[in-house]
C-alpha cells in the first residue's frame, strides 16, 4: 500500500493518449452449467483494472468490459459489468466501433456447456461429464474487424510462454501482445506485482519484444500503454 | 447498511450457546481443471459468514471453514481457508471431534475433474468435454460419524424446494436442514437477505417445519441458531 501510494504520487497524468477511446477487458468470465454450477478461470480482474486507470490519467476515454470481480470503478472510468465470455463479446461489438484501442485482459473461458440447465441437475452418479462448445474468440473478432483498432492481447500461460505469446500475436493478427507465466505465484492472477514480456510487430512486420522487470501492475500497465501510444503513433 | 446497524443495535449478546463449538462451512469451492481453469458454484458466503457471527455472539467458539470468498473474519472466529472440496473435506475432519454442532452451509461442488493438468490445457477443437467423479459428501460424512454433533444442512434448490430438502434431511441423516429457493434473485447467492424454510426430526422422529421469513442474513442466522440450541438441550 505504501508502494502504491507512492506509485501514486509519482504518477503525473499525461497527454499520451488524449483524445484517444480505449476499450478494456477485464476479469474472469463465468459459463453456467445450471442456476448454482458454472466454469471460470482464475483472474482478479486488477490487470485490467490498472490498465484503465492508467489509460485514463494519460487523458484516455475508457469502456471497461468487466466480468465478474469485486473491484472499485477508477473513476473517470464507464463501466459495462457482464457474466459470459458471449455477453463479454456483444458488449464489446457495441463499443468497439469508436475504439482506437482494443485491450482484451479478460481471462476469458474458451469454452461454454453445450446445454444450459434451467434448474440445478440432480446427480446420483459416481461420474459426470459436462459437453462444451467454444466460446466466441473476442479478440480474434476485433483484429478481425475492416476498422481494427490497435489491439493488444494478453497471454497467461503456465509453461514455454514466449512461445506461445508469439504465436497468438500472429495468429490472431494483434498488434501487441503481454505475456506472463500465472505458474510463477509472486505475479499474476491474485498478486499484487506482474512481470511481462511485450511482443509486437514493428512496420516491416518484424517481432520486436521488450523484457518489463516485475512491478506493481499499475507501473506495468503504464509502460504496456506508453509502448501502445508510441506504436499507434508511428503507425499513423 | 442502516437496517444492519440497527440488526447489530438490537442484537444482545446472548449465552445460548455459551460453552459450545460449532464448526460451520461457508463460501463455494473451487475444483481444479488445470492451473487457469476451475468448476464452481455461485455463493457469497454472507450465510455461513453469518451463522458464524451470530454464534460468536450467543457464546459459541467457532471454526469457521470458508472456500475462496472475499469476507473479512467475524470477530473471535477461527478461520480456516480452503479451496476445494476434499480440502474442505479435510479441514472439516480435523476439528469435527470438538464439535457439539456442524454447520455445512458450503455450496460444496458435487464434482470434480478426474484428471487436473499440470499444465493449461491447449485446446483447438470445436467441442471438448470434461470428465468429472464425485467429491466427498461432507455433511453425509459428518453427519454418519460414531460421535456426530448436531449437524444442521443447507438446501438451495430452484424448484421443489421443500420437497428436496425433506428427502435430504432424511437421506443424510441430518438434525436439521434450512433450504431457500435460488431463483429467487431476492433472495440468497450475492443478496444481503434470505428467507428460508426450516424442517428437523423431532424427538419422536417426525419431521417439523417453520417458515423464516424474508430478513437479513443475520437474522435469519440468529433464528436458524436459536432453534438448533432449542433442540440441542432437549436432545440432551
Amino acid at each position: 500500500e505504501l508502494r502504491e501510494a507512492v506509485t501514486k504520487l509519482l504518477t503525473v497524468t499525461s497527454n499520451e493518449l488524449a483524445g484517444k477511446h480505449l476499450v478494456i477487458t477485464a476479469g474472469p468470465t463465468r459459463e453456467a452449467i445450471d442456476p448454482v454450477r458454472y466454469l471460470s478461470n482464475h483472474s482478479s480482474g486488477r490487470m485490467g483494472f490498472a490498465l484503465a486507470t492508467a489509460a485514463q490519467r494519460m487523458g484516455a476515454h475508457v469502456t471497461l468490459v468487466a466480468g465478474p470481480c469485486q473491484l472499485p470503478t477508477p473513476a473517470g472510468v464507464t463501466r459495462i459489468d457482464v457474466v459470459s465470455a458471449e455477453q463479454m463479446n456483444t458488449a464489446v461489438m457495441g463499443v468497439i466501433a469508436e475504439a482506437d484501442i482494443f485491450i482484451g485482459c479478460a481471462a476469458v473461458a474458451d469454452y461454454r456447456p453445450t446445454h444450459v440447465a434451467d434448474n440445478k441437475i440432480k446427480k446420483d452418479n459416481d461420474a459426470m461429464h459436462i459437453a462444451l462448445v467454444k466460446n466466441p474468440d473476442i479478440l480474434a473478432n476485433v483484429a478481425a474487424l475492416a476498422k481494427a483498432p490497435f489491439t493488444i492481447g494478453f497471454a497467461a500461460e503456465t509453461n514455454d510462454v514466449a512461445h506461445y505469446a508469439q504465436d497468438k500475436l500472429q495468429r490472431k493478427k494483434l498488434n501487441m501482445i503481454a505475456a506472463n507465466d500465472v505458474s510463477d505465484t509472486n505475479i499474476g492472477f491474485n498478486s499484487e506485482d506482474n512481470a511481462m514480456l511485450l511482443f509486437w510487430r514493428d512496420t516491416n512486420n518484424t517481432v520486436q519484444q521488450q523484457a518489463l522487470a516485475r512491478a506493481s501492475k499499475s507501473a506495468i500497465a503504464q509502460q504496456i500503454l506508453q509502448q501502445a501510444a508510441k506504436l499507434l503513433s508511428n503507425n499513423q
